[in-house]
């Protein structure tokens, strides 16, 4: 496994040498790893614990790090002697992955020695917000493409190595069936994905050459791309001829790929051209720039597409390319006693809610569909038998009664005192627990444009507890 | 280092097995790597091939990866064999890191047998299309900020660890002065960068507290976040209480860093307090969602801000975050005897030029600043004593005559017969030819909005044959 410890920023760790000279690494911080509100998306689908998780239970300092901390002249030896054995032995409540979750709800709460929880922070960010990332952009994908089937097609173009093949993880979990990548595919238990290029088309003296040599090679699973020279002047009818030569020894060729053009004009007449050759069984792939506003318009004109494969502008999620989770001290318990934390800025997005806290889903008990989320702090519990009161967490004016609701919380156990107690699982297993998360929302939620908006209110604790660490700030600030 | 063989797409695989069961592993492929006009920016800057080339060095089938293959059912025995001392011996031309480049010119020229040079395709192109999308989005943000100097901060919000780390990378080719990602600065020898966050001055009873404590902890290097609370009302002046508290003690201090609010604003005002006090030497750092046209706007309202940090928006390349390099045969050599190889397509950006070929770039005697490119076939030689007509490659109608100029080829050997031959470079050399390639060319081709037009031809024999196998397969399809 690679060691990813110094993966961080440099300020986590001139914070972790302040730390130990002002005597405060006995001091136990909790950070809640949240993002604000998303341009692209009104929730997201969590993703990426596993790798953190990972990262966390690998922490720690080769004596080559040691060294070029020690290089950086930054540090004394007291701090880089401590570095030797350093180990994270935090706790950590999560959202698993493949949840729904919304803006300002924690994905993930660690607690842990100051030092610890602040050095990680860079890298559990980085990892949770890219696989949240892609997983929630392949949720829109997927949702805009069904009942169509979606392959993760982004290698090329992804942003290096790991964005390829943990974005495909994140993808897969998010709904796409499978990936091109076969490192990935290798990686997690994933069946690899992908026929031939318009490479191996040209290799060959004509294009029915080579689709007649890539017949040969795979009879059972002929997949052929006809847009190298001219998709309907060429590539079909050749694909036709191809198939019936596939067909004449007993075989069951797939289908065609388009890769290029109008792909809802080309899949309409290659239907037609091959429906009337008799290949009726014969699927059509299409590929090409998509996403979820393409496949949109592809099911508005009705396209005769069976299968998408999707590259570039799911595996970068195009439009809004960074979700910009952030990282922030909630509580700080200090000889036993608990201090809650908050930020305070000009701009109330920036805001964040102080104090350990949890996070319940309460659901309507006839539809099993979710009704509203509630902040709260931990150990608060949600009277099921009663009415509850929702409240708009920011317009206060807004109020909603639930009855006949039950409660669940958002969160599992990953890590505790420093050892993982994140069950394994495989990565189909979270793409259902994904696809369960989000049956129990309405569609109007989850629709592609102006879904609904989802309530997530903060309990009544929490809320008094923010108002007066205001009041508080603005009287110290006042000083 | 990381076996990244299997980081391919799947069809790389097929396609390999089909070239040994069609009996064609012996024919020599010819690929060109090359991006198509590009949204960001009119042209590039290259980056990355010194990890495509370690990715090369190193290729080589595990017996687990092996293994792996053989679980999918796709390949015989026979081919599996022939993995195991599967090795890249081709050879690389390519154009080195920090060079400007321009659409259609191909960063990398791969030559090698089919097999190898098809396995390559998307991890070259996952390598080259990343740094060189960072590379370029720095220089533009580096562009926009100068004479102010910007520091790469992007981790946190990088689509995962390589990300982070290559994209630092290629940041500094482009123009950041350094990082705060302590692993990218260990591998590549830059220096580290950054100081405190919210949450230092959050886990102590008061900011002041906070600033002196971390005064304490780095007199020598004292720079201070002062937008915890309220920039003006208690950041700046309680950093300038420290800044009095260090001057008393004999240190000099750094500085402070806004990170949130109209930094324009309160750069200006804080400038002038810290004037007023006596800190006239001390700096501001200001990050905060910057791109090169929020920096173009803080620039034109005089923002008293003497470097940036960047995060977010460069490292992700943010409004275009894909460059989409493709990577096309060119020629095939088989028993000896080249064929140019070109893909048609009815969408004419997407027709690529044959052949084995160079890029000749042509510059002026007097001022050595570049007057045109022109993509010609390898082994052309341009006379430098005789004008040269230079044509628009689409608009044959656009003409200009040069003389008085000299020609640069642009690229240098990378690997020969599967040997590196390309030079190690320490980043802040590559940074330094970045800046040369750019000196050399007039400031009307570098602007960021409708930059002037830069001139890349097609030499009358490339377009020639060009022409003539357009004609050839128009004639095959007909028939």
């Amino acid at each position: 496994m690679r060691n990813l410890t110094l993966l961080t920023d440099f300020y986590e760790l001139t914070m972790m040498y302040g730390y130990y000279r002002q005597g405060k690494t006995e001091e136990v911080a909790t950070f809640d790893l949240f993002f604000r509100p998303f341009d692209e998306s009104n929730f997201c689908i969590a993703a990426g614990l596993e790798q953190a998780v990972e990262y966390l239970e690998n922490l720690h300092f080769d004596s080559e790090d040691i060294e070029y901390l020690r290089s950086t002249k930054a540090f004394d030896e007291g701090f880089l002697a401590t570095l030797k054995d350093f180990r994270f032995t935090g706790s950590v409540r999560a959202v698993p992955e493949g949840t729904v979750v919304f803006p300002y709800e924690p994905l993930m709460i660690v607690t842990a020695p100051i030092s610890q929880a602040q050095l990680i922070e860079a890298a559990v960010l980085n990892i949770i917000n890219h696989q949240t990332l892609i997983a929630t952009k392949a949720r829109r994908v997927c949702h805009a493409a069904a009942p169509a089937s979606v392959l993760e097609f982004g290698l090329r173009r992804a942003q290096g190595p790991d964005a390829a093949i943990y974005g495909a993880r994140a993808a897969v979990i998010g709904g796409c069936s499978s990936t091109s990548n076969v490192l990935c595919a290798q990686m997690f238990g994933l069946p690899p994905k992908g026929t031939h290029a318009h490479s191996w088309v040209m290799s060959f003296p004509t294009e029915l050459d080579a689709f007649k040599a890539y017949a040969d090679t795979y009879p059972d699973n002929c997949l052929l791309l006809v847009d190298t020279y001219d998709t309907l002047g060429s590539g079909v009818p050749n694909a036709i001829k191809t198939f019936d030569y596939l067909k004449g020894k007993g075989y069951k060729p797939v289908g065609i790929r388009l890769d290029s053009g109008d792909l809802a004009y080309l899949s309409k007449q290659a239907r037609k051209m091959m429906d009337a050759a008799g290949h009726s069984d014969c699927k059509i792939f299409a590929s090409s720039d998509i996403d979820e506003y393409v496949l949109q318009s592809l099911k508005a004109q009705g396209a005769a597409i069976d299968i998408y494969g999707v590259g570039t502008k799911l595996i970068t999620s195009n439009n809004t390319p960074s979700l910009g989770g952030v990282y922030k001290l909630s509580n700080l318990r200090v000889n036993g006693v608990d201090s809650p934390k908050m930020k305070i800025s000009d701009n109330p997005v920036k805001v964040t809610n102080p104090g350990v806290k949890t996070v319940f889903r309460l659901f309507d008990k006839t539809t099993n569909k979710a009704i509203a989320d509630v902040i709260a702090l931990k150990g608060e519990v949600i009277d099921e038998t009663k009415p509850l009161t929702v409240t708009h967490p920011v317009d206060r004016w807004k109020t909603k009664q639930v009855t006949d609701f039950y409660a669940r919380e958002l969160y599992v156990d990953a890590m505790i005192d420093g050892k993982r107690v994140l069950p394994h699982k495989d990565v189909y297993d979270l793409q259902r627990d994904c696809r369960e998360s989000l049956d129990g929302f309405w569609e109007e939620y989850k629709r592609l444009s102006n879904p609904h908006s989802y309530k997530v209110d903060l309990s009544d604790k929490l809320y008094a507890l923010k108002e007066r660490l205001i009041s508080e700030e603005r009287k110290t600030v006042a000083k």
